[in-house]
């Protein structure tokens, strides 16, 4: 039986109705995954229509039907938004509000269990926070959503390689508080069972440094010696074999190099400057920690060329095929 | 006439000084400058050894001699560190103290108008702070040296992209603190100068943002709108075509792209994840704002493989020619 995976559109003005739409044209999605689709239908038919694609999808009436499919993708008609309250390639509250009311309707679906998975076209976090999401991102969201009170964090996935990290979107300034033994060592915990899920067999998991250079021996910086350090320890004691700290600019090096499954970066950028560059076109974030697997593909909504038919659904197909394979892989 | 780029052998400890010989055995950094090593008579025959090269060098007594060269290397021997004193491998305050000391000479060179450019071989940077550099790096000891009071700051460079920055060997923590309207400003400026002398003719220069996504509007740090952007406006204003601020996660697909020929980054690992990622093998440091260029290999000492005769010196000498295009450049 195939993983149920639901996909939404995303923020509906940026180009998530299009990669969906491309998504749903591809065979190896269709193949490993029975998708349901669930968003608006304007928004679904000028998916479409931008795309220069035509998926077939048979309708459904409810989730309850979502695990009923033969394997022709489904599509559950949503009303989350409407044409004349958002713009194409702009942020609005509207367009934001709808893209949360479609993962609501997501997350109770898995909670209830009509579902093994979820894949999400981009959002646009402003939009998201002017639709009224009191969270500083939508992981914190379907956290609260879910009642998640264990360790939960995003992880950035390229191929073979996982970047977790202990803090996020959060300002710079604010970073030095995230950095806590705590911290560090749920975030590898985490990262260390995730990548068993994923099917690594050993994960070969290193934390990064905050300071440059390490903290040149803590002559730039302690974090390295005081608290990042101590937290390996602790760890490699527990019996994983957590590596580092090791220095933030050359870390991603060695992990391009074969010698690394997985970085536990200490902020936003020091890993998504990396991710991006290694590979921004086929980039998945999956959300880490969350009682069921929930992936979007790391790149934004594309304002610039919504609409164009430019968009490449790389990342998207990558992201679902990771919702499939961990759904799958998940304890039932 | 060939400009005169004094050359010393960095901690001695490290691979500078067999990355020092094969820089001498490459034909096109003779024909390049008229290169003058600096340095300890033992390290160097110690260094060809190691390398298995036996580049021509003419000895000379002294600085005064360095404009006297016919283009074959020249010699300067010095006494900085003695063989007992240091360990290959491994940080020590005596090979610190000794490459400052080689150092120290080269900045009284340029002083006196005796070279027109300087090259170094990787410092271990806990080894000069050991060994006594008061500083937070090299290039602050290199302004305070010769005096420099107006803005000042290292370029990493890559080819045709040069990333600066408006902090640098410092903790994380103390970022913000350097988040200033002066110092972008003062940055972007001595940036776009810096290209024009490097060669540039219309150099396309951005500045990158602080926050995670930009600052996500306001709603994730509030730098970019209360600091940077005014900053660029300024800039604008004064006629510089300055671009940004733009996130950090994708100012360097930018630039990548060949959209931009410089960024101006905020901090250390902003730029050096990228740059380093981008292409660490050749890979050059230039220290901007000084009154001669000053270059080095942006990789470091590489502890762990002195003295196998494995150190690639492609970044080496990359340093060397751009240290002899901007002193050949440099005003009269």
């Amino acid at each position: 039986m195939k993983p149920v995976v639901a996909v939404t559109f995303g923020d509906a003005s940026g180009i998530g109705p299009e990669l969906t739409a491309r998504l749903l044209a591809r065979p190896e999605a269709q193949a490993a995954a029975q998708i349901v689709v669930a968003g608006d239908d304007w928004v679904w038919e000028e998916a479409k229509r931008v795309a220069g694609v035509a998926p077939t999808v048979k309708l459904i009436q409810s989730w309850k039907d979502a695990r009923g499919g033969d394997g022709t993708p489904l599509f559950l008609s949503l009303n989350t938004v409407s044409n004349d309250e958002i713009v194409s390639g702009q942020v609005t509250a509207a367009a934001g509000a709808g893209a949360r009311a479609a993962l609501t309707q997501c997350l109770e679906a898995v909670k209830r269990g009509d579902i093994d998975a979820i894949c999400f076209a981009p959002l646009n976090k402003l939009a998201m926070k002017k639709g009224g999401m009191h969270f500083e991102d939508e992981l914190h969201f379907f956290a609260d959503y879910l009642g998640v009170t264990d360790y939960f964090c995003e992880f950035n996935t390229l191929g073979t390689l996982w970047t977790s990290r202990i803090s996020s979107h959060i300002p710079l300034a604010d970073i030095p508080k995230y950095v806590t033994g705590d911290r560090i060592k749920a975030a590898a915990r985490l990262t260390y069972k995730t990548l068993k899920r994923a099917g690594f067999a050993e994960p070969r998991v290193a934390v990064a440094a905050l300071n440059p250079h390490g903290g040149e021996g803590g002559t730039c910086g302690r974090e390295e010696i005081d608290i990042i350090a101590p937290a390996v320890a602790e760890l490699n004691a527990e019996g994983l074999p957590i590596q580092g700290p090791f220095p933030a600019d050359t870390i991603f090096l060695k992990a391009r190099d074969g010698a690394l499954d997985s970085i536990v970066t200490m902020y936003h950028d020091q890993g998504q400057v990396a991710v991006k560059l290694m590979g921004f076109e086929r980039g998945v974030t999956v959300q880490g920690g969350l009682p069921a697997p929930i992936t979007t593909p790391a790149h934004g909504t594309a304002f610039d060329i919504v609409g164009q038919g430019k968009a490449k659904a790389e990342a998207m197909t990558q992201a679902l095929l990771l919702a499939a394979k961990m759904g799958a892989a998940r304890p039932t």
